[in-house]
């Protein structure tokens, strides 16, 4: 059987019988975005059927004009024959769309702020080997020993790529018997001519995210970053979370897919920045990887099954330094590999990136570190001791499970505020105003919305839309943004080229539970080391949708802790700013292991006070008011109702 | 165009403009004798030609018979159109032929003789991990690590495979936490469940032979060889000696060639073995490789070009222990394969294995080891010293360059008998007298040949036929046996399916020039260092054809030093004993290296005393009559003339 795709760059792409058009088009390498890895629950693979008998199993989270329109969900749709359809935009994955990513600052600077030293753990030997000659005749590879013996260099592993690849016995002739000899974690990686110019020693750090996938690439021999790349982590095309993914690990050639899918995202960044810059092949001699425990087991391809039983697992906590052969990576194959340690199952390499980047525990100021992506990590300590937890706040944030939720991309609604009975609304790539095209909605703009709208009062403190009772006093051009929907009540936020985008009262709910698992997370962690919210000296925030986060709001939402702003710090990307300390600095990766070493890791679903901190969570801002003071004042201005 | 190939497996198979019969059939996987490699030399790949239009570029070494019969060489015929040809089953190489191989003799019993005891470097520690809890959730590497560190094994690196292949999380769990780690140089392999039956520690040790690959396979729990397996070396279809295969590896993709054909040879003969004995995949451990320089260099892979260029410096010698993966044998990826070292680069880790299993560095008797193969090396030393020399005897003893030259398989005539005017002769795999059905001759049976040519008179002692001022003494039944051939005069030794075997004068100079090199490396390696041959009290002679040699009939053709029988002894195929030998224990492989370090290499063809000793030599046995006694007795009581 065929499948027709009107306007695609495939027009017909084969389907087979039982097969869903999700399953189909996945084959044809066409993704779709699919929240739940197709399960029929996220409602986001849409696709409009034009022709030809389909068996359609579901309808989830479809609007009746959608349904009558024709819409269908790809993953619940089987077709009968030659079936024509035609896939919206907002239904495909924005992979290799450009990502705003941070350029990294001054990093050299934070080197030298931090009291760091540039100190890769590539070194370079330059080595004049004793030419052979008949009566001395013993071997190339004898001859480099005894030079590194003579240079003091401690004895080196020669992997077989070493002296097969790089083909030592003609370096070393072509070099006239001087040359650089590069080596790193007890290893040889590669040989230059010392003469003439060398192609450089260049590194990549690398932050695997659940959603994204950012690169750096670092010239060794400053900390200079040459540039800086980033992608969506095509992994999505399985499932938006870990867990899904993981899940999809588990069958047959998943674990495969999964690997291959984020090596090639993070091979098509190095291998697109190496072309621009024109560097020579094998001349990035180095990597540091880091991601949360599921991305960095899946980009070395190893076993997630036990990650999501209990008692959580992981595989692997301190990798082993593996070569660049080994990874697949677009690297010099011997050159060597390191990956952040992943402390637990949910603690991964991305927090101890993070906390290294923090400095928190570098001086006695106690101090919360809190990463908000896809997941949600936190930490509290200082120089003497270290707790962290996962709180599962799932990927909302990233636009999963919201109606029209979506990633940081252009397009997305990232500011709201609601004002003189007006809504206006910042979107990503777009003048402000009414020149800018919102396609959906994105993390921050969502803990905006819901901020906002608790204080206009369009929402009360539970997250329930206020017309039944105190309608009334909504402005007019407020009111009519109110309407009844298939899942509820839903807030028309701002009018898009492919209909109105709004939150409905699921989303809410939604929202109210992420931000309830972050808040929750932080007061069991406080109160677990006997303090208080109020011996919180500092509050390092991290995450890929820092950057636009509106701290007074997320506040307001209940989802940061209620103190006073000045404490607040934020960070943006701290796994990448992680990463690249290692891999400039041996002295920043040793003290990436002492973060790991250090951390106590508690479990917050067995943790007996963590439900019920949840609970008083779910509520605008909090069940207990005095938890938010400054929250309460302000609503007792603007005169919303509890 | 088409080539057809009558009564051939493959009836059709292309061949492009330009391109030579012989490059054809190689393209198409069928492998003809070709001795040189396809330089038109050697006159072995014969092919009759049947109809069709073809170029013919020369016809080296074909008889007048055979060019009117429409014989032609391969390598110098090519098809202007479609070609019709019939390939002689002589012309045939005889890959996958069973090999006569020493089934090892009683090898445990070797190693108690020789004070070793079985020591592999694969060990294995059971351990008893603590399976995790909600509360002790460290990774399963940790535990691993920590379980090892408790039984007192030094750290160990932990190979991408060993966790990614071996799903070190499943095995874990299903052996529940109880496990036999098994490991080897600094590495862990595998890992099996501790309980129930495991499969078994195997190694193999591989002998790459210029001509025959041997594999033994050997259980390391006892050091019982399970099963012996040998083939030709296929490398033979680029060429016979070690040189002609080194210009073919500076060709394009030479190099990968010449490193797939010997990995098929020894991984059909491992994946044979293994299935015979249902070994579970990945139990075989480790392995030792041993062969000469340029055989150690093509099975990694690597360059050989300086092997042959002066300084002649190999661009190994003292081998990284290397993985089964890097390797590409049919062995536990994580597996270690040691290579035996490679001393100079003619004097490689067959001798060093050699002169290990023949013990002659363990005490103060002044021993000779001599390994006559497709080259020829020679060593004199004892406890305190050791001095070695490659003699580039050359291929003849494997039947390169001879007319009728071939190796020890079936129809090899490998003993010649000159008496009462017949000529007797057996045949490898026949039955001894008429019943034999010769094809060739073999090494042994030219040395039996030339010394009874030279007993009866046939030959004088430049190795010229008698016929021309004595013939008139030989017997009717031997004279009518010389006849004049193409390349000069001949002598019958059988007759044959495929034609009579005969030695021609041209091959007699070629045996003449190898048994010269070879006695030319023994006495100046014994001048060298001070000493005569009558100080020598032990020689162990090793080599493929070491089963078959008449050690008295070489001393006669002046090949062997003419001292007493007794001192001699054979030892057979040596580089695979020594293989077995440190496969089993690490003590006899710090012995190999302790071997290796002690040798002093001689390179022959810058020494001065060399080429006298070669020309002095290439005489029959000897132009210094003094120093073969016994062979001049023997001569003048047959009264052969000088």
């Amino acid at each position: 059987m065929i499948l027709r795709i009107r306007g695609g760059q495939k027009p017909e792409i084969p389907v087979k019988e039982g097969q869903s058009i999700l399953a189909a088009l996945k084959e044809a390498e066409i993704y779709l975005t699919a929240s739940c890895g197709g399960k029929g629950v996220c409602g986001k693979c849409k696709v409009k059927l034009l022709e030809g008998p389909a068996e359609i199993t579901g309808f989830t989270k479809l609007s009746r004009e959608e349904r009558d329109s024709g819409i269908v969900l790809a993953c619940r749709s089987f077709p009968k024959g030659d079936v024509g359809i035609e896939i919206p935009e907002t239904s495909r994955i924005a992979v290799g769309e450009k990502i705003a990513v941070s350029r990294g600052g001054n990093l050299q600077g934070l080197v030298s702020a931090m009291g760091g030293e540039m100190d890769p753990a590539v070194r370079t030997a330059g080595l004049k080997l004793v030419p052979p000659a008949i009566g001395d005749n013993s071997s190339d590879l004898e001859r480099l020993r005894a030079a590194l013996e003579a240079a003091g260099v401690p004895p080196l592993d020669f992997p077989h790529d070493f002296i097969f690849l790089n083909g030592m016995g003609r370096v070393l002739r072509q070099a006239d018997w001087d040359v650089d000899l590069h080596y790193a974690a007890g290893s040889a990686i590669s040989l230059d001519p010392r003469s003439g110019s060398t192609g450089g020693r260049y590194g990549i750090a690398v932050d695997i995210g659940t959603t994204t996938v950012v690169v750096y690439l670092v010239d060794l021999s400053n900390g200079k970053l040459v540039e800086a790349g980033s992608t969506y982590n095509s992994q999505i095309r399985f499932g938006d979370d870990v867990i899904t993914r993981i899940v999809h690990a588990t069958e047959r050639g998943g674990l495969s897919d999964l690997r291959q899918a984020v090596l090639e995202d993070i091979n098509g960044l190095v291998g697109a920045i190496s072309q621009r810059h024109a560097l020579a092949p094998g001349s990035i001699l180095t990597a540091v990887i880091s991601g949360n425990t599921t991305m960095s087991h899946l980009f070395w391809g190893l076993d997630t099954a036990s990650i999501r039983e209990e008692p959580y697992v992981p595989g692997v906590s301190y990798f082993p330094v593996w070569r660049g052969g080994e990874a697949g990576l677009l690297l010099n194959p011997c050159g060597r590999v390191y990956t952040m340690p992943c402390m637990a199952s949910y603690v991964g390499g991305d927090i101890v990136s993070g906390i290294l980047a923090s400095g928190m525990t570098r001086n006695g100021e106690i101090a919360l570190f809190m990463d908000i992506g896809t997941n949600g990590e936190v930490a509290v300590g200082n120089d003497e001791w270290l707790i962290t937890a996962a709180c599962s706040a799932g990927p909302c944030f990233e636009g999963s499970g919201i109606r029209h939720g979506m990633r940081a991309t252009e397009g997305a609604i990232e500011s709201v505020r609601i004002k003189d009975g007006r809504v206006e609304t910042g979107v990503v790539g777009g003048a402000p105003g009414p020149g800018a095209v919102p396609r959906g909605i994105c993390g921050s703009g969502m803990i905006d919305a819901v901020s906002e709208m608790l204080l206009s009062g369009i929402i009360d403190r539970k997250g329930n839309f206020n017309h039944a009772d105190g309608g009334g006093r909504l402005p007019e051009s407020i009111a009519k943004r109110l309407r009844a929907g298939q899942e509820g009540d839903e807030f028309v936020l701002a009018s898009g080229p492919a209909g109105q985008i709004a939150l409905t009262q699921v989303d809410i709910e939604n929202i109210l539970r992420a931000k309830a698992a972050v808040y929750a997370g932080v007061s069991t962690l406080v109160k677990e080391v006997g303090l208080t919210l109020s011996d919180i000296e500092k509050v390092y925030i991290a995450g890929g949708f820092g950057n636009y986060l509106n701290v007074e709001k997320a506040v307001i939402l209940g989802m940061l802790p209620d103190i006073p702003m000045e404490k607040y710090v934020f960070l943006g990307n701290t796994s990448i700013t992680g990463a690249y300390l290692a891999l400039v600095s041996e002295g920043f990766r040793r003290e990436a292991e002492q973060i790991a070493s250090r951390m106590t890791y508690m479990e917050l679903s067995v943790s007996p006070g963590f439900m019920s901190e949840y609970m008083s969570a779910l509520f605008l801002p909090h069940t207990d008011s005095s938890q938010f003071p400054t929250v309460e004042k302000l609503l007792a201005q603007k005169g919303a109702s509890g």
